[in-house]
């Protein structure tokens, strides 16, 4: 029996919790600590022990990625709230990281979870994990640039790139630690982009903006839908139980929150 | 003949400039480049490529290595650099980063500055490099908690963490390169640890700070004659050809700029 997406959530927050960050970084630990227990649905991380568990190895193994990923995300999200991007004072109904500790603070408490994150990354034995979340890494502060400055040549671009690279990576990281070689990720890496397409089409239907703007409700459910069709697809092409991943695709396709 | 340390200096100078950046970085990559090209001594990549070359490897092995430290030594003077930390408007007789392309793009360049820090560190076929890098990177930011906050418990930690780090890993990322033995590097390490205490030392007497205002000059002055000194003693404990690294203590300790 495959672990269900919940014990897997269950797993990554005890795991979260649990997670002992470099002593190096004396008191700067509490706003990293305090940034990565705000909560939030931990869909990456879900993501990547899923698709480690199809892919044939053990969740466990899977965890210093599927941590580092979501850390990456973390950091995201706390520099993204500063008052020179977003200006957020709010995150899940609490201060957000500078508010809460200041922007100084704020700041580096985002550099430090990017710098956990490779820390966690290289467990490893091989160099891939860490490189393939620098690649992801980089896309998506790509994505962050465009955006703020306007300058995304298109809608499909900036959301590949903003949201679409963590979720290829929740997918990629897996393949790196499960050892799936080259010849065989195609359709997983594919089911990666389809997942993160579809995320970001049903966060634009809940928020009431982007895909809903242009495409109108009805439009955007409709390519919401086509891509958990496409990401079922690729599932299919894959040799392996991928009933939980499949799983995970409807419940992304219906989600309220 | 062993590549001197003004050689070293512009191969580095040279491989920076050539540096591809990840792609989709798209228009942030403007701001990254010019962030890396203020100049400055190099102090640390040479540094990398002086080990690596003494430790028995070429230095174009250690170039990964030596520019990713580079690159984590300019995000931390990015983000310093802003507002909400030291307010910085210049840096080396231009615009700072943030001053040029605005806060936002500011925070974003020193963030992608650290993950193309770890894109480079993991070009290596072990995760030993990235992952002292990571350690390293999180020491650093400790330091810089420390430092803004005003709760470092001594100068000497402080120092350690905010400087020496960087200057640690300069030697300790060579080591990883060339895969020198865990069991002969201590002597190496210890090298690497004084250099830091040297260049802060140095640097403080020429700004007329930090070791200056709790010692005096002459203190300050014969403390980083006693650290050149160890630093060159545990050169003299290296069963390899360290004249270059020692002329780089030399010209540390007598620095004018």
């Amino acid at each position: 029996m495959p672990t269900s997406p919940d014990e897997l959530r269950s797993l990554v927050e005890e795991r979260l919790d649990a997670l002992r960050l470099w002593p190096e970084l004396h008191g700067q630990a509490e706003s990293v600590r305090y940034s990565l227990t705000v909560g939030g649905k931990r869909v990456r991380p879900v993501i990547c022990l899923a698709t480690a568990e199809a892919a044939g190895c053990e969740p466990e193994e899977a965890i210093p990625a599927a941590l580092a990923l979501e850390l990456v995300h973390t950091f995201s999200l706390v520099h993204d709230d500063l008052p020179a991007l977003d200006d957020d004072e709010e995150r899940r109904g609490r201060p957000s990281t500078w508010k809460q500790y200041g922007e100084a603070v704020g700041i580096l408490a985002g550099d430090a979870l990017l710098a956990e994150a490779f820390r966690l990354a290289t467990a490893y034995d091989t160099p891939h994990v860490a490189r393939e979340l620098a690649n992801a890494t980089l896309g998506m502060i790509g994505g962050q640039y465009l955006d703020i400055t306007g300058t995304a040549p298109n809608e499909a671009t900036l959301h590949s790139l903003k949201t679409g690279r963590l979720f290829a990576a929740a997918v990629g990281l897996a393949l790196s630690v499960a050892a799936v070689p080259n010849a065989e990720q195609k359709p997983w890496r594919a089911f990666g982009e389809e997942l993160g397409l579809l995320f970001q089409i049903v966060d634009d239907i809940l928020d009431g903006d982007g895909y809903v703007v242009t495409h109108g409700v009805d439009g955007a459910r409709r390519l919401a839908d086509e891509a958990a069709e496409r990401a079922r697809l690729r599932l299919a092409e894959v040799d392996a139980d991928t009933s939980v991943l499949r799983e995970i695709v409807d419940s992304l396709a219906v989600r309220t929150a």
